[in-house]
């Protein structure tokens, strides 16, 4: 089985199979049709069949997929089987926020430190895990090996950091500055941009009430 | 001009382009040629024409484009040069981030309430925004006109908000429950999945370490 060959399209779509697959789990349900999925998730059963057949298949005629096999294999595809070690730079109510997420480390992404410039924040605890001044944050990254770091500071700052990481064994940004990083290739990047997302939805907005 | 024919590719590329042209604006930079703000956006100067010509252009030959010009005509077409009206439920840290948020407001969105289910959050303030009880947010819609809501709880709550805001006369939802909404047609949604976007950073992660 070739993964390398799959669309960006159907990886895209990977995470909702596997929120979905999730739910399905909890329900202690064992095993569902692509009919049955379809339905649940809104897109045809011949899209899921394809998607899925990109790895193998995992379905069985007659049978259907089973839920827990399903779940695991994408697991695998999305590296979920794997621990990944997490900072968070940037304090704040959104750094805050996703340190408190329990369904990131329950997923293997396993938060390491955080790091800010505000007095009042350094030495208090999120999660457990204590705030540190962001001038520690060279020294940290010499001496633990973090493979994701998530920016959560304003736009002004990143450039107050962006070498640090650039020269750091990290080796993937979440990004939710509303800058684009410029970052040596080895870097794998994934942005959140809030404003653009409600732009987006702003555009939408417009667009249907011109239309209708 | 006719907007309703642009690609959704292009559409999605705009915020972008309005980020940076408002960048531009703050340093002072009166026009910009193609080559320039390709430079600066990584996009090919052959793309940027393309997708500008989608709205009749902005550029003059020799001249490149009005920032200014530029930057206000990209507002109009993503609706932001109206006033839209927003509630946020669910007062968490994640609600409490997009309620600080000075961007949103800058650009129209306006911040007209928030709920949330915990008694030591109701009555408390943020950036001038009582926290409501959300038992009080059916009443609250049937008062206030209010175009957007943004989704922070958790999505075991969802279920009990979800029958409101379909009745209500909300235009839009920015939601970030990790559940897929089910909404009338008429009500326009924009998810933002983190664990989705956090899991495509760890599918490109592994990616990245399978190939290199």
């Amino acid at each position: 089985m070739n993964e390398r060959t799959i669309s960006k399209a159907v990886i895209r779509r990977l995470p909702r199979y596997y929120r979905y697959l999730g739910e399905l789990l909890d329900a202690d349900v064992e095993r569902i049709s692509s009919a049955e999925l379809s339905n649940k998730m809104n897109v045809t059963a011949s899209q899921i069949r394809q998607d899925l057949n990109n790895f193998g298949g995992f379905g069985q005629q007659g049978y259907g997929y089973n839920v827990k096999y399903l779940y695991n294999e994408i697991a695998k595809i999305l590296g979920l089987d794997e621990v990944h070690s997490m900072i968070i730079v940037g304090a704040g109510k959104l750094g805050q926020a996703i340190a408190n997420y329990s369904s990131f480390s329950k997923r293997g992404f396993v938060l390491k430190g955080m790091f800010d410039v505000k007095p009042e924040y350094i030495g208090t605890k999120v999660n457990d895990i204590e705030i540190m001044n962001i001038n520690q944050l060279s020294e940290f990254l010499k001496v633990n090996s973090i493979d994701i770091v998530a920016i959560t500071i304003p736009k002004e700052a990143v450039s107050t950091i962006i070498d640090i990481i650039a020269e750091s064994d990290i080796k993937a940004v979440w990004n939710f500055a509303p800058v684009d990083l410029h970052l040596p290739p080895d870097k794998v990047v994934e942005n959140v941009h809030l404003l653009d997302s409600l732009m987006q939805l702003s555009y939408n907005l417009s667009e249907y009430e011109h239309t209708n």
